[in-house]
């Protein structure tokens, strides 16, 4: 088939690459460092929003938008938050352009802007600087808001869906009286977010908390969720901030509590962006293309008939006609690949490469048998089925693969994750990949040296297990507890 | 009440910014025209989202993503759609900033952009340039793919949500193989518009296309809808353009015909915005507040308690459980205002302004009696019904309320248009507001006279309707056909 993918073992970033434009998810635009996101790639988004919208409003969150463009100024207010986000970003300075007189299109030096607007990297300052407007009381509190929109920020290398000059993300921002609730609701959202990642998508993840030298610049405490690729290194999937008071004081948001003191307000921020469909693609998919778990599939089952002429088609398709009706009962989404422009073995391809779960195949013999084909993406496996009760069949099916899909990602992960002792084995076990657990003295001098030496960093630091002390694996200083380190993306 | 409203009367205008700033729907930024939409706005945008989304999948069509950002250098390539759109824009010059020696925040000169990038006003030009990719053959053909979206166009007099700088809408981008099949698209969605706008947002709708003068920056035909205002101002509130084949011919858009000639791709664009929210404001709000129809509120109906005690509360609560659960089986949103902070006559008013369409309130003598009090938003009509099968009740109210608004909104816009043959009359009856249908002798140079005198221009050329020729009202020339004239928002 001419879509055939390079192999994972010949050369992994190649195959990611490949995978992306030939099944159709992405490409590179004109505009350097920004992607075009087709409509499959883009239909997988819609399902993952549609999930995690559901989610958000279930646990009290309210959808609302703030302005895309950011005043300069506001960046300056928040000293470790422009450091993070200010530099690398596009930098709007005038609003108008006009024909010069060669007839060019040229930016009129009139339409200078007093001061210039940053197109939003993430949106902290613009929101904090409304909520001084919406918060006097308690009573005002909590705010549970999220926006879906999209960022920007300057990368130099970029790779789609990973890392582009513009992404879409959702971004909540939250507002609290306490500081404990604060820190309940950065806990609750991480936890949104692993349940999402491994119960729809499929993906095991470890949860816990970012070292200094990795949290969101403007956090206290930076939940994140971690999962780890084919390739060995890991993908940060989500992450949630802890924000203290800090965007409360640069902005001056402050409340009346209901002893009628003035304090400042207690925040949190938390975001998963279009970064997970490539954690999607690297976590399940193979040499055939991509692997959709059925939750996140916007076509659950492809049906291809199997015809040398129309009018077996047509015999054919009355068949099917009665499947579709059955397996829509029953929620599932469907595609009827009847086109007489391409054969069938083409068709097993190009929806093998798009990840579609489960595919039926039906010719005139099943007809006679009253049989279906049916192939599961995840295994490559096939079987012949009895058309009755079809529906229950491949519901229960779609179950088996969402659930295989995770156990197999999981076993991975466990196979690939290491505890380790010694500085020799450190280095040579982060160089193979893997997940490795390690004790670190918990400075971040220590930190940036291991990254220096092995480009590893410190991905996560447990906080659901028990903690066990120890000696850094460069240093041997005293350690609290191990800490996952890994290569990420 | 604290938030009352300035009556429509006394300042319509005024009466307009109140009730979008009171109700909780949006307000201004600290970035010039650029507004934030409120949890309460924005859920009305996300209904409003759902069912278009819907009705487009329904019809074909398929989500996508394109860059926010476009090379200065396109919008050169098609000459009357620079002329429309790339003067009055946001230019990113530059993609870094830096501290400077005072520590200032500055603009790095030394990061300026070798071709500066416009923030899109409409996205026909990236998407053309994609376009050109993605179709080779006639079996590429139709591509049917619309973009949620966030666009900027830099308006120096702006007001919430009818005119700001950024705003939130949708763009239909369709490729295809001949004239007749982009015409047809182009008719098909002016109608899904009309559709939407009348079924759901129980607006009354105009459908036609636009003198040349109006017509979209680089179309051949532009199809529109346009509604009346309570104050007799039209306000455009979808287009639907068929654009020839101007953009494949500026972007080399060429396939091969099943004939294997090479031809230029036949295109349409179109699109609704965030503007609608201000047609759903002013055509059926009050001085009361919002009034919503019941399809595109967010809470159809509110419950309140009528108590003195917890007690009290305590028992009203266990009738008001049973009724929230028939409610919600029969898909009807539902709110239990049980507050204790604010006295009924509070909450009344304030669902009231935020245009509730039911508001059912039950105090201890409705428990004895087994009723419920229930308003009407609308009419502001009250009855007592007995609980028994309220949820049936209630969703045939629902209806009529649906029903009733959109009624009132076609028997204003019917008392409010006028056959007008003499230009004295025009001139009078187009200062009093309404639709003026008149006869207009088809140039541009009279339209544009008509505007200048009277402020008034030519909304809408009815298609769908037997045409009679006249003479025009300003010229005597001959007409073909009455036009819509109304001043405009």
């Amino acid at each position: 088939m001419a879509k055939q993918l390079t192999s994972r073992s010949e050369n992994y970033s190649q195959w990611y690459n490949d995978l992306v434009v030939k099944a159709d998810l992405a490409e590179n635009s004109a505009v350097r460092g920004s992607m075009v996101i087709k409509p499959y790639g883009y239909a997988i988004w819609e399902r993952m929003q549609s999930v995690l919208d559901t989610m958000f409003k279930d646990t009290g969150h309210q959808n609302a938008y703030f302005p895309l463009f950011i005043p300069k100024s506001f960046f300056s207010k928040e000293a470790s938050h422009v450091e993070g986000f200010a530099k690398e970003c596009a930098v709007v300075t005038h609003y108008r352009l006009k024909t010069n007189e060669q007839g060019e299109i040229v930016v009129d030096e009139n339409a200078k802007l007093e001061e210039e607007l940053i197109v939003r990297p993430t949106s902290e300052t613009i929101i904090w600087d409304t909520y001084r407007k919406w918060i006097q009381s308690y009573r005002d509190l909590p705010v549970l808001i999220n926006q879906w929109a999209n960022v920007v920020r300057w990368e130099m290398r970029t790779r789609l869906f990973l890392r582009t000059a513009e992404f879409l993300w959702q971004e909540g921002h939250t507002a609290h009286a306490t500081e404990a609730e604060a820190l309940e609701e950065a806990e609750k959202m991480v936890g949104v977010y692993a349940d999402f990642a491994e119960r729809y998508m499929g993906l095991p993840v470890l949860q816990g908390i970012k070292s200094p030298n990795e949290r969101f610049a403007g956090a206290i405490e930076t939940y994140c969720i971690e999962a780890l690729m084919q390739d060995g290194k890991a993908l940060q999937a989500g992450t949630s901030h802890f924000l203290g008071q800090n965007f409360a004081k640069a902005f001056d948001v402050k409340f009346v509590t209901r002893e009628n003191k003035q304090e400042y307000v207690w925040a949190t921020s938390w975001g998963v962006s279009t970064r997970l469909i490539g954690a999607l693609i690297m976590a399940h998919s193979d040499d055939n293309g991509l692997v959709l778990p059925p939750k996140i599939a916007p076509i659950q089952v492809v049906i291809i008939p199997i015809f040398k002429n129309d009018e077996q088609l047509d015999e054919i398709t009355k068949t099917v006609d009665v499947i579709i009706d059955e397996l829509k009962s029953k929620n599932i989404t469907v595609k009827y690949d009847n086109r007489d422009t391409q054969k069938p073995g083409y068709k097993f391809a190009e929806w093998e490469l798009k990840g579609v779960p489960v595919r039926l195949a039906i010719g005139p013999r099943d007809l006679e048998n009253g049989t279906v084909e049916v192939a599961r993406r995840d295994t490559l496996e096939k079987e012949t089925l009895q058309i009755t009760n079809i529906g229950k069949k491949i519901e229960n099916l779609l179950s088996q693969i969402q659930d295989n899909i995770y156990q197999k990602a999981l076993s991975f992960r466990e196979d690939n994750t290491f505890n380790v002792d010694t500085w020799d084995e450190f280095a040579d076990r982060i160089k193979k990949g893997g997940f490795v657990r390690a004790h670190w003295d918990g400075t971040s001098e220590t930190e940036k040296l291991i990254k220096d030496k092995t480009k590893a960093t410190i991905r996560v630091i447990p906080i659901d297990e028990k903690i066990v002390a120890g000696k850094c694996i460069l240093t041997g200083e005293p350690s609290k507890q191990r800490v996952v380190f890994a290569r990420a993306y």
